[in-house]
């Protein structure tokens, strides 16, 4: 179901190994992914000059800098940091890198990611559900005279009934006002603008009264109100197709990056209108951007649907968020009527409603049902296990039957947060990483090829397995301070590992992992991993009762499976169970402002959705204390990454040896 | 049913007639009411000195000037326009009253006047439906803890389910703004107050959440929107008690007295607005006023039932009424949502709902179906016809199966428009009158007992039925040219004759009813007379089915029932089948006000309602024209009347002899 760009097969000599990697790569990035090493460590920038490569067949773009002699290039040598792949190539790498690097990295297995699931539109159709919530009707209405001087309102709403079969049917004060004219702007011809009810046992709300035939324009927006972007997307509700995308940073970052500290300035005097005022901002400025791109009026969106968390809803709808921080923590609420869109400030029509996604508690929020809805997992038989991974991580097990959820104060290692060189996952952040096992040289790889400037979460994924594996940390996360190296060393917040020299990197300072970073890291998935083996034990199941993985939010699409199970972060599974739905909370907001039955199911969803709070279950704490080490003490419960060590320990002494 | 005040007995001699009048009416007014004429032509002022009476026995109040010498006070002489009567009392009438007044007036019968209807509150407590639309409940609302940490929203719709079965109802966003904070002012204690929908399976809505109990204050305001006045009652919901009340004009006067110039002047740029404006204003005076008589808070206001004509409603809500006036006279709307007042700019809180009476058509309005409710029409098995005299005159007829409505258009008439010397019923306005039959000297009786400064209508109903019993005009309205009194004169537009002289009158001028006055008296009686045959006529039924007649509005409370069928007004039934309904309008607004049942039955009550348009009825103009007589052309349908008059011709003759 995923959505690929044109492959290229890349071929790496003497290792033999062939991979599939997308044209425009680099031929790093395909090394990293055939499981080869090659010493690099700036990143991509040309800088450090480590990375030659031979291109045998095939040729490649850019891969040249002044570290290349005229000879080196004409012979094909490249640096494999920003060799471009444009087509099937075969790379020779260096005899240092033949010789223990290639040996060591035959068995390492190819990276793994989850697939990508995709939003069907075509499946929303052929079962009949592609009914937005807001719909266009067009109707020529029966002209008044002496046999039927019925008033303009009754005439209307019988008109809908005898069209379309659409009864029960309220009219606004606010509509009242209009109509008369609007029927004789066209000779009683109207479009009518209906929002339906999640539950159709109740009214449907007239939005507005158009003169014409203008049922061919009906759009809507979709937006994630994440706590650090917003994400939005311009939907054509006809065709469901997506007109437009963008994104911002959630304005309210200016008061704290995370959830509490604006929950915390929202208490303040007037301080919850300016969150949800700069929150407001951002989404306005997604809608301008986006309409901006498209020949569509602003009063052509008739709806808005958001999904947030618990803590971003309440802000935006101007709620007290007071007691969500407080114990026992209790939102406003967990449902939310339909909002006239300006009375919310967003820069939409007074006809355009706003739909906000409801959430199951203060810490399992809209953007998670929005992910449940999106992934499909509300609908499948498989027993399925949603990861969202952020400061909160939010985890939900079952499947149409039943779900179970929790959130685990994960801390913000993951968004690079608590980390003595943690950063964003934003241009020179260190995302990929591999180790040569035996000089323990790095081959590190940015995000834009910048030169270093810190590392993002996934980066560090891969760097805590890839040193875990290596035997540079041991279980409990500390360096093995006998390898001979002058990487490791003892730094001013106790032992650390450079990874990038000041010279080399973008931050003109060495960058290092800390053994702190390391233990933030490992309490930041030992808790998550924790909640798993909790809330599985709490609905009487266990690990391998699990048929299918969802990864949502921003860190899941980067996330290396191999490496998230050698450190214990994510359980031992096929990598085929394991599916990325991206921005699970944007697809879900999409996926409603389609179809109302889908905005049915959510109700339904929410309500099987039973949530625990995890600091109260008591096997919870000795969950967590049990996660403290890579990947746990019960190393049975990670059979593979333990094997991979052990193997990849016999294999240095077989490359010491030689 | 009715409520009176304390009666006297007044006794008159030598005429031998005893009447109960309510203490501190006048004697001239026992007079009338006993059928006896006494001379008296300047309203009561005690200017003309003619009223001269002796008091026999007991004693009245005032009675004296300077027409009278202390020698005729010291008998017992007084003035009996300006006599207030305080307990039983004789009187004797002077001679030349003896002689053929009391002659003529021993046959005369009694006034009749419709019977008061009285809304009864009990009746609605017996019938288990004294449930206000608007309604408050007090709450103790579990505490959150660990054990339950529903959401503040979640945990109130909880409890409206638990303690009091009150399900899906409907929150809105303002309100969830408001509910963390006043839960925990009172440690969970709240009162939410609900508006339940017309129709059960909709929603109720969350009005208002506040801390603490305050379920022993609900009030609410009910609202005639008159096109002359607006009257509003301040009514306690929990007892049904009317608390206060005041009126105002209309402040919509300014812009003309009748509807269609207002309708006009609302279709000029900002003429909609003004008009909505001043209305509002008049409503704001009336609320503003009750509220400052009674320790109530505005915010203690939950709800504010208004009914008005189909024009009015329209005004007040700001629709445009331009289809009203048009053919095929479609209105915007009959039906109207709930607003919130402040949406309407009404001196209310924004948790007060604002509920409007539904209409018929462009012509029967909420006011008659207001008046139908606050009757008892809607529910009586009887036969009924209910007639609203205004400008427009609404009729409906039919029980509690069925109802057939329709609008005649009367004229001004009936409220002193189109008469030269007409005029609303205020101080000075001759209200009541009688005549000598052989001098054709007039009894004069003025509102407040003010020098006559015009005729008001139901003044202007007795004149012409007093004029005509009298044998002064004939049945197309001609005065007989060949009596011998200065009071029958050319005047510069026709025949007139001269009630009150300009030195006794209040207005400086000769006060006349003319022949244009009768005759458009006559149009507007025929119109309404032809309305009530020809619907009649539609469904099949004649006169003599009526068991039942419904007067309502302001000129039905004075209405003499007498003069009105000897004019050819009402059709010709037992007194004892009329009842008035005061303010129908007023009382079917404060029903409302108290049971949503009974705005149940104002929906079932106004789909059951028929509308006609007379004007499209062939029969309609047939009846009209044979209506153009007093009291018809067809004599047999008022046999009483024509007796009546057949009998004084017979006694004037007999008197002209002595």
């Amino acid at each position: 179901m995923s959505k690929r760009a044109t492959l290229c097969q890349v071929r790496f000599v003497p290792a033999g190994r062939t991979v599939e990697i997308e044209q425009g790569a680099t031929v790093i990035r395909a090394a990293r992914q055939a499981g080869l090493h090659i010493n690099a460590s700036c990143g991509g920038t040309g800088v450090c000059g480590k990375c030659r490569v031979l291109i045998k067949e095939g040729s490649v773009d850019g891969g040249i800098s002044d570290k290349l002699s005229p000879e080196d290039v004409q012979k094909g040598i490249r640096q494999a940091c920003s060799s471009l792949i444009r087509e099937n190539i075969i790379v020779e790498l260096d005899d240092k890198a033949g010789l223990h690097g290639g040996l060591l990295s035959s068995d390492v297995p190819e990276k793994h990611r989850a697939a990508m699931h995709v939003f069907d539109i075509e499946e929303l159709q052929e079962e009949g559900i592609f009914i937005p919530p807001i719909e266009k009707f067009f109707l020529e209405l029966p002209r008044p005279d002496f046999s039927d001087r019925q008033a303009d309102a009754g005439r209307l709403l019988r008109s809908m009934d005898e069209q379309y079969g659409e009864r029960h049917i309220q009219i606004s004060h606010h509509i009242l006002k209009t109509i008369r004219r609007v029927f004789r702007e066209d000779d009683f011809r109207v479009t009518a603008t209906l929002e339906r009810p999640v539950n159709k046992r109740f009214r449907s709300r007239l939005l507005q009264v158009q003169s014409g035939n203008w049922t061919d324009r009906n759009y809507g927006i979709a937006v994630d109100i994440g706590t650090t972007t917003v994400y939005g997307q311009l939907i054509d509700k006809l065709s469901g197709q997506v007109l437009a995308e963008a994104g911002d940073y959630n304005r309210q970052i200016s008061y704290g990056e995370d959830v509490i500290s604006r929950m915390i300035h929202a208490e303040k005097p007037e301080g919850l209108k300016q969150m949800h005022e700069l929150v407001t901002e951002s989404i306005n400025s997604i809608i301008d951007f986006m309409l901006s791109r498209k020949h569509i009026g602003r009063d052509e969106i008739t709806s808005i649907t958001l999904a947030g968390n618990t803590a971003m809803t309440h802000l935006f709808l101007e709620l007290e968020p007071h007691n969500i921080r407080r114990s026992p923590y209790v939102p406003v609420s967990t449902m939310f009527p339909p909002v006239r869109s300006t009375d919310l400030g967003l820069h939409l029509c007074s006809h355009c409603s706003a739909l906000l996604y409801p959430a199951v508690s203060s810490y399992v929020g809209g953007d998670i049902v929005a992910g449940i809805m999106g992934s499909g997992m509300y609908r499948t038989e498989k027993l399925s296990l949603f990861i969202d991974i952020g400061t909160n991580a939010e985890i939900v097990i079952g499947n149409r039957e039943w779900l179970a959820c929790a959130a685990c104060s994960a801390g913000p290692a993951f968004e690079g947060g608590g980390i003595l060189h943690g950063m964003r996952a934003g241009a020179g952040a260190i995302d990929d990483f591999s180790l040569d096992p035996v000089t323990l040289e790095p081959m590190i790889m940015t995000i834009g090829a910048k030169p270093p400037l810190g590392i993002c979460g996934s980066g560090l994924l891969i760097l805590i397995a890839t040193l875990y594996e290596n035997g540079v940390i041991d279980q409990s996360g500390r360096f093995d301070r006998d390898l001979e190296t002058s990487r490791i060393r003892e730094g001013r917040s106790g032992y650390e590992f450079v990874l990038v020299w000041a010279e080399e990197s973008g931050a003109e300072r060495d960058i290092v992992l800390t053994e702190v970073d390391i233990d933030n890291f490992i309490r930041a998935k030992g808790a998550i991993y924790a909640g798993v083996k909790t809330l599985l034990h709490e609905v009487g199941l266990a690990i391998g009762d699990i048929e299918q993985v969802i990864l949502a939010g921003a860190f899941g699409s980067f996330i290396d499976l191999d490496s998230a199970m050698t450190v214990g972060l994510l359980p031992e599974l096929d990598a085929d169970k394991f599916l990325y739905v991206g921005n699970g909370s944007l697809m879900g907001s999409r996926m409603s402002e389609l179809s109302n039955h889908i905005r049915r199911d959510v109700v339904k969803t929410m309500q099987k959705m039973t949530s625990f709070e995890l600091s109260e279950v008591p096997s919870y704490k000795d969950q967590y204390v049990a996660s403290l080490f890579l990947p746990h003490t019960d190393e049975t419960l990670f059979p593979a990454a333990a094997g991979r060590r052990r193997q990849m320990e016999q294999l240095k002494k077989v490359a010491d040896f030689h």
